[in-house]
């Protein structure tokens, strides 16, 4: 059974074990160690990577009668330049997955998280549309909120921009809205909050009806905040039936507050990572905004990618039948997570993982101050699987409890071996850290 | 005949032309423009845009065949995340067209402009390796040399950023490097430099060997000084013969200031305009300072891609084959101008014009003070050909004499209309301007 990976949860304290009980764990730990150092393993499974089985299920992308003739549903010749918003046939596929009608719906590029850069750093030098000042011009600089645990590339972002990151817990619902709504209330330094609303990296938690319309909702004291809705799982179920996320759009437009919304997604993890599709929603302005901006800095997107993209994918119906291919795949994966783990740590308790509905990642929350020692020994068994730290704001974790594992990546053999030597390293980290705690 | 456009030689000032020819010349011109006016024309030739029949030179880029089986010559999954710097055999396609060894190639994206705008934008947050602060710091703000006529996207990039622009005439073998010299040994504040070096737009312009040379040379007092060299055209000769080009990575490697070149290029005017591959070559420093940013902001460019442009121009003979294909669609249009232009403009004198050897763009200089005049009246004739003062910073041609034709994108029977147009335009307006002259 998974169960809630949240800072607010008490932490694993190993109270009533006794000395024996830990020592038997260690040196159970140890042996096998040693049988699983002996078979040399060499598995990287670090990043949320599809497999290549996942790969070969978008292999018709490639026939090339998909883009013959290559002229879009608004008659543009996508082998020239042109067309900054993207073609039709890409935006109408999207825009359902967004919430935002076509007409606002820009797609661009091969990279959402090249999108979400383009707008940090036009915002960072000219500000955003109902702002009265570049981001960096603030007295005070400028603060995101970041829901840990959370996205690393997210934080990255923001370290390198000089961006702020005040910390909010990630609760079963959603972020700490309490919390959020204080914030933003009270500091108008508060520009922006990283949001991955659906399956959510690294928890897989999905934000509940009254989370969204409350973000969308509570009076911010920067006139130019911005939600960084980052919908990157928006149809990546791995349970039968897939959650439903309220929209954002909507919500911003009945709560007046238009502006706020910048939705992102991609179709990176529905057909090839590296050739996907990446889009954005968002109201008129900061449509505009953006349109303005990247005619400066391009001459357009490639067009014959997003028709090949919105052919093969066809329309939302489209979509979700190759994601159910997607999830025959993995979910044999994320279930042998549960069964590796539940039989590795349902006795002892020494370590707590999630069960995601949907997306591409566990989060296992093991002892405090055992979380980078396990990576290091998982490591130095040949099984690469995560960066301590790496979920929170300036990869710092401080009660280095929290790892995030992605088991879409390695063969389903590997993946076994992988799983029980990150168990093992767990074990081995958590009875030699409270054996130390007795022992003081 | 071609004459030479550059703001050094004597402006045109129909000297000698009696009144009667002035006025004779005006009322042939308006005549041809009421018959003009008559056929409803409607035609843009305001850009470079490779024609549709070009386009069709590489449609068996579309073949699938192209990418089976989808991985690289470094043996990457191109479906897949990742690869940074592009595949190796996107790089090594390209790196004899940048004159810079494959290791020091990045492919990334479709447009060689994002590349150069990454770059700035990168150079004004961060600085550039070297240098002792980011551009944006300078005490004196930052400055560009801007080689006029010159490309209207550059300037405005450098107009968005507040980059001060200083103009240097272009010359025969290029930029006027004693202008150039004299400027960055004295200005601190100048950090950069944009260059088209080869068939240059709008002028067609080939830089000299001893140009190059110079400006690999010179000593500037910014340690952190780039050359921005955007060679577009790289492999686009019209004549029969390609000219030479010298490589300024090499030039730089010699004079000990390595880091100077920023060299870009793309595949855009030789395969599909919107799908093309983009590359830059530079020093060691340089190729890391732009891919440790990379990492922040993508997850990889779009390798499938580079695959199918790598594996349909194979080679540099495979290239030149292409181009040669291109040429012989061009070079039409191009001597159409010219017979066009001579056919009005010999006995007058009323306007100069340039015969390239490459490239895309003829440079039409016209009598002081009607260029804006030209465009508007052509306009009013369904002709859209061009925006005054486009080729120079702020938009500013200050003696509004320059133009800049783009004869590639209409059919061959458009084309000769739409000349024809602009050819009475401007003897309309050279009269008129005159005349009107004359009258004071």
């Amino acid at each position: 059974m998974g169960h809630c990976v949240t800072t607010k949860a008490g932490r694993i304290t190993g109270e009533g074990m006794t000395r024996e009980h830990l020592e038997q764990i260690r040196d159970d730990a140890e042996i096998r160690m040693r049988e699983l150092r002996d078979l040399g393993l060499c598995i990287d499974m670090s990043r949320g990577i599809p497999a290549r089985e996942q790969l070969r299920l978008s292999d018709a992308l490639l026939d090339d009668a998909l883009i013959d003739p290559p002229i879009s549903a608004d008659d543009v010749d996508c082998r020239n330049y042109g067309g900054q918003q993207g073609i039709l046939d890409a935006r109408r596929l999207l825009s359902p997955l967004l919430g935002v009608p076509e007409a606002q719906v820009i797609v661009h590029g091969n990279s959402s998280l090249a999108l979400m850069y383009e707008c940090i750093a036009l915002a960072w030098r000219k500000g955003v549309p109902g702002g009265t000042a570049p981001w960096s011009a603030g007295e005070h600089g400028a603060t995101f909120i970041c829901v840990v645990p959370g996205y690393d590339r997210h934080f990255a972002m923001c370290e390198d921009f000089g961006i702020r990151m005040i910390r909010v817990d990630m609760l079963n619902d959603g972020p700490d809205v309490d919390a959020v709504r204080r914030l933003v209330a009270t500091d108008p330094s508060i520009k922006g909050m990283w949001c991955v609303p659906k399956y959510s990296n690294p928890t897989g938690t999905v934000y509940s009806d009254e989370v969204v319309k409350e973000l969308a909702t509570m009076p911010t004291l920067a006139p130019d905040f911005r939600l960084f809705w980052d919908n990157a799982y928006a149809v990546h179920p791995l349970a039968d039936v897939d959650e439903s996320l309220a929209n954002l759009y909507e919500a911003c437009v009945g709560a007046g507050t238009t502006d706020r919304a910048l939705i992102f997604t991609s179709t990176s993890k529905m057909t090839h990572p590296g050739s996907g599709v990446a889009a954005i929603g968002a109201s008129e302005a900061n449509i505009r905004w953006w349109l303005d901006a990247a005619g400066l800095r391009s001459v357009g997107p490639d067009k014959l990618n997003q028709l090949r993209q919105a052919r093969f994918l066809r329309s939302p119906s489209g979509v979700k039948a190759l994601m159910e291919q997607h999830r025959l795949l993995l979910k044999p994966k994320f279930d042998l997570v549960s069964h590796v783990f539940e039989r590795h740590f349902a006795t002892s308790g020494l370590a707590r993982w999630t069960s995601p509905k949907g997306g591409y990642f566990v989060s296992l929350e093991v002892v405090p101050g055992t979380a980078a020692k396990t990576v290091a020994l998982a490591q130095s068994l040949g099984v690469k699987f995560a960066t301590a730290g790496s979920c929170f704001p300036y990869r710092d974790d401080p009660d280095d409890v929290h790892l995030r594992i992605a088991p879409s990546y390695p063969a389903i053999e590997d993946l076994a071996l992988a799983l029980e030597t990150i168990a093992v390293c767990t074990l081995k980290s958590a009875a030699d850290e409270l054996l130390r705690q007795a022992r003081r």
